[in-house]
């Protein structure tokens, strides 16, 4: 049984920020623009102040977005937020830029701390007054943050990251312009695209998908795995860029429906006792993931609904990585064999992995981090 | 460019009508229930009404739906309406069902006659007052008006079929039961579920094709294609018959947004003249208009995009046919050769044509009846 309505509107084409003005008007007249420096000097917050300003829209700034945004940063936007007073809140930029904004708008709105709103935390409590309208403009095709309805903020005392925000908390409007992303460098199309079809992939396969989740599962990996290479080949290819930018989106929607599976839980410990990108972490796992999984026969049914056998399925992603130039082995990445204990303890752990088709233990993902040595 | 939002909510799974009561109770308080005899008869009119009655819905019945329904129908279901003063209307049916309850939520809330909301009039004018919320519940898996904005209602002076309604009009929640397809007539199942085959073809293709509505067309298409023969072979393997519902409501999103192509042109002559089934009108024709259309490289591609070559879609769509029972080719549904020119001309007149990938003349489409004889 699913139960689906979709919150956010979606406006999708080359050259969309052009229709940033008017679709900013419907909704508000003070922005408040969310970004970091490198969408400043790209010289995209620029062009979206101006369009704001041509339509009548008044706007202040925060550039000071970082990676991984945590609790000060958000407490940091909330002060500019607080001074300019916004009906209207817009993110520019990746998934960090997009959490930052959705964190500030759950304390401007509802009040702190943003521990309130964790979706693990007991003392939770839910947004009970109304959210600020948000304009999300990724520009890059990865997190899929644009249409999701949790931040991801890491406790700046305590380190823990939590996932913020319930149903109903999406961004108001998706605006999703393929050209913001043509001067993308070469390895963030790479990783994010590899994120992006790993995202496509394993929620086709997890235990909460539903045929709302395989609507988008699917199509998004059609338009991924037909884009990729040739983002790769040619960074100007427009198509390819929209289908990139647009596969994401559709798969950022199937991880609100279906969650993710253990690619992503080996891939945690990954980055954080090795600094692994994220997009390599899971890239390197998920050959030996789909192996894992098709074992089991429904699973093998459902990796095949994307149109190949398991089989080649795990054989593409390793093309892709070494097309993309990317590692293919936990030793390239420069993981050694001892940490694999405690990298599996902690992968068992994570919360994706109770998402995962197969039932999996700790021996388990020792054996899948074996296998990527 | 696409620009994108869902209105409806979308309830679906196996025995979801026992939700209808809670459902209802958030929309309204006093409900008329539009359906015919037919669902009557079936016992699905009684169970809805227990239902609400027992959340405490006070429910009126209009169950003299028809099929194909004129403004006189509209008018005998507002007459109902009027006397109830419901604040939720609940489409209990097919296709027919659904339009009979648009059509009358526009004259309750807006006014009248009808033709004032048909797409096609000049002196048209919009909806200006907010419609009364609807609940749609398909007994059918066919046409999808349980996620479209259009009625389509016959004027019953003229007999012109018009397009009535705009964006904002469709329901405001489908719920999609597929248990209630289970007592379905095998003729009936073949001839909707064909029909709903046609429909993920032919948006797949048509002109103003855009990535949402193809997100809609090729997972109704998988979800139909890899149920039809299952649910002809076993009328109750339900979860089959989930996916030709769901399917079926897919593909009725894609036509929201793509428009259909000329299997719909050269179909309504045959059931104008000749009182051909519009499911078997369709499926007949539609293995020609798919090797016409491939011609085009671009179709051509389109059509892959579905999973295989237009030519192995072309004898799929046959033996599908046959294994229904249904007619392949136009001589066994009464139609001769002299009738081809009238045909012909009709069919390129038609509204749909203009969707057609590739241009079309009356000349093409005589040349595709010839080829169906
Ligand atoms: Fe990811
Ligand atoms: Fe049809």
């Amino acid at each position: 049984m699913f139960d689906w309505q979709l919150h956010t509107r979606i406006v999708c084409g080359a050259g969309a920020l052009a229709r940033l003005g008017e679709l900013a008007r419907g909704l508000g007249t003070r922005a408040l623009l969310v970004t970091d420096p490198g969408i400043v000097q790209a010289g995209h917050l620029g062009r979206a102040e101006a369009i704001l300003q041509a339509a009548g829209v008044a706007t202040a700034v925060f550039a000071q977005v970082h990676e991984n945004p945590t609790t000060a940063d958000v407490a940091a936007c909330l002060e500019v937020a607080q001074d300019f007073a916004p009906d209207l809140l817009i993110a520019l930029g990746g998934g960090s830029a997009m959490d930052t904004a959705k964190g500030t708008n759950f304390l401007l709105t509802n009040g702190g701390p943003l521990s309130d709103f964790w979706v693990a935390s007991p003392s939770r409590r839910g947004l009970t007054q109304p959210l600020l309208p948000t304009i999300a403009i990724p520009t890059t095709a990865g997190t899929g943050s644009e249409v999701q309805c949790h931040a991801l903020i890491a406790d700046s005392q305590s380190h823990a990251k939590m996932a913020l925000g319930e149903t109903g908390a999406e961004p108001t409007l998706a605006l999703l312009d393929p050209e913001l992303t043509l001067t993308l460098p070469r390895s963030v199309t790479a990783q994010t695209g590899i994120d992006a079809l790993v995202h496509a992939i394993e929620t086709a396969v997890t235990k909460p998908r539903t045929p709302h989740s395989l609507l988008f599962s699917h199509e998004a990996f059609r338009l991924l795995s037909s884009s990729f290479s040739r983002v790769l080949e040619n960074s100007s290819d427009l198509e390819a860029r929209e289908a990139m930018l647009l596969g994401a989106t559709w798969a950022g929607l199937a991880i609100e429906y279906s969650m993710l599976g253990i690619a992503h839980s080996v891939a945690n410990p990954l980055t954080a006792h090795f600094g692994v990108v994220h997009g390599q972490a899971v890239g390197v796992m998920l050959p030996h993931v789909i192996a894992f999984n098709a074992e089991d026969t429904t699973t093998r049914r459902a990796y095949a609904a994307l149109g190949q056998s398991p089989e080649a399925l795990s054989e593409q992603v390793t093309l892709w990585l070494q097309q993309a130039g990317m590692a293919t082995t936990l030793g390239e990445c420069g993981v050694s064999g001892e940490a694999i204990e405690t990298l599996a303890t902690e992968a068992a752990r994570q919360w994706t992995a109770s998402f995962n088709p197969r039932p999996v233990t700790a021996v388990d993902l020792a054996g899948l981090y074996r296998k990527a040595l």
